[in-house]
């Protein structure tokens, strides 16, 4: 099959599909005993950063679900190293210099820092060898938003106040932080483009804590930037966030082909809502651990509430947890291609 | 100056206000050193439980700051005790049996429970007389989700995958949960109005962890249960929840004179939405930690989008956090005044 008649491919672009493709946000992870075998072994900054194990790992949830998309294995965070921050995994991402002063910020490499992640682009090229004409590739990056979250607070945050402190407080240095940050992520997924993705995601996992006003104002400027730049290459661009609904319209209206919403919001709003684009979800992650009536009944109202509209690519709200059984996640995807099959 | 007089009442009833009136969530808590002190010598559920303690604390912020209202210091898991639950803080909440099963169920105590917290409406005997005619007095209780999810949890969660579930899977026993939650949180708000309360608030704070389809068939008839029968009483009634923006139209209609918002949509929007009834909110309480200018932006912001419509309750969009500045609120509260003074 030609990549133009992937249905994942065909559904980004709007286009009719015969059953409306799905693929899982997080699909290779944890919940896989093959990539917990793996894990046994390597680090996850390893096995992002050795191109065979990445693909390995990324071919892992293609192997055994029958879904429509492959998405890299790696991290939102990799651009930070090349940015000159020390990262590590202890379990939860920690950065031991983040960046909080004029002078952080000055410091933080931009130029060729995206090319350090060579690494990346050939696991790219070898994922994209093995899917070529069965399922699409997918791409992603953090969003500047996200990544900048983290390297300022310098891990995981309740109240991301020291982000919301210098957004608020020192608009100059968030500028110059967000506009450093959207330089690199642009270059990155157009490396990867270039390496083989047959779209990229653009992953804004922790805008909803934002008020409206703070996204309008300090993070929709610096996404619009990136997705403007991605729209000049020829792949469908997703753009997710979670907990968008204060500023649904707005978010969709910065870019990306396709919008991902989580699950806190129907299908049939985010459709009218978002309007011509593609729209990317929603199942609640925590439904995988449900029993089989209840689970089939949201997936089906999902489809449902998408009333047969093209463009629409079933996922989930956000990552798929740790524990969540295999067989449930196939089944779930099993379900979306019967509901949906014309 | 009558509680009629009460611009908070007022405005609670949707009447027209010389200012617009302002209260903080959590403002009797940790950011003031009074509250500290005390907390030296009397756990939270030994100052919630002795009415002395509980006026005294309620009090403070009254004394300190140019608000509005008082509200009766207690925590919304304070009914978990006379429904046979053992709580302690650890400091969070713990529950060392909570309720996950059918007999876990029945063993809950409903006749009378509410009746237990005796201590608690001692305390709005005792803060009324010394709020009469200054400001007005609100109580409180957990709305039943929230409270249900800490009974089934145990505690605090990330995911709610119990909660959820027990809410997904067995449907029949979460109604007969949720059912007994609903009577005793109904008998001990209708007691602390007859104690003297002069609005009474629903605390939905996980609320927005939910789907629609989920708020909807679970929750949703829960709670209107709780606010139809509170609208018997002569106090408004205020339905707060963070995170709605999925459901709000379905959240507010539910019942409540006022409806609670929490900082993730615009005030304008948020009144559109909600309809004819009177809206509280929503700034981000992390700009309490901002600069002045921003904050003094962002404070005027809100009144703006108010757009002089009578029923305005200023508010925070969740509760004030533990090392917040004293004369930041205080400055807040005096900006609300003048911002809004007609």
């Amino acid at each position: 099959m030609t990549s133009e008649k992937l249905r994942f491919l065909r559904a980004c672009r709007s286009q009719p599909v015969d059953a409306t493709p799905v693929w899982f946000m997080r699909q290779a992870g944890r919940y896989m005993a093959e990539y917990r075998e793996l894990r046994k072994t390597h680090s996850i900054l390893a096995l992002a950063k050795t191109p065979e194990l990445a693909c390995e790992v990324t071919l892992q949830p293609v192997r055994a679900l029958p879904i429509d998309a492959a998405i890299l294995f790696a991290d939102i965070l990799l651009v930070l190293e090349p940015m000159g921050l020390k990262l590590r995994f202890a379990p939860g991402p920690t950065i031991s210099n983040p960046v909080r002063t004029e002078a952080d910020i000055k410091r933080l490499k931009v130029k060729d820092a995206a090319a350090e992640l060579d690494c990346v682009f050939q696991a790219v090229k070898l994922i994209r060898r093995e899917t070529e004409g069965k399922v699409g590739l997918i791409g992603f990056a953090g969003a500047p938003f996200t990544v900048a979250s983290y390297m300022i607070e310098g891990g995981h945050s309740d109240h991301y106040k020291l982000t919301k402190a210098m957004m608020t407080d020192r608009p100059d240095l968030w500028d110059a932080l967000m506009k450093k940050v959207r330089v690199v992520t642009a270059e990155y997924l157009e490396a990867q483009v270039k390496a083989g993705a047959q779209a990229v995601q653009l992953f804004d996992s922790w805008i909803g804590v934002l008020s409206p006003d703070q996204y309008r104002r300090h993070v929709r400027p610096h996404s619009k930037w990136i997705l403007e730049r991605l729209s000049k290459t020829d792949v469908p661009v997703i753009s997710f966030g979670t907990d968008t609904n204060g500023f649904l319209e707005d978010f969709a209206s910065a870019g990306g082909s396709v919008i991902g919403v989580d699950w806190r919001i129907d299908m049939d709003v985010a459709r009218r809502r978002i309007g011509k684009k593609a729209v990317q979800g929603n199942l609640d992650p925590i439904l995988l651990f449900s029993g089989k009536k209840a689970l089939k009944a949201a997936v089906k109202d999902i489809i449902d509430r998408n009333g047969g509209r093209s463009g629409h690519i079933f996922n989930l709200g956000h990552g798929i947890l740790p524990t969540t059984p295999v067989d449930t996640v196939k089944m779930v995807a099993d379900w979306v291609h019967e509901f949906s099959r014309k």
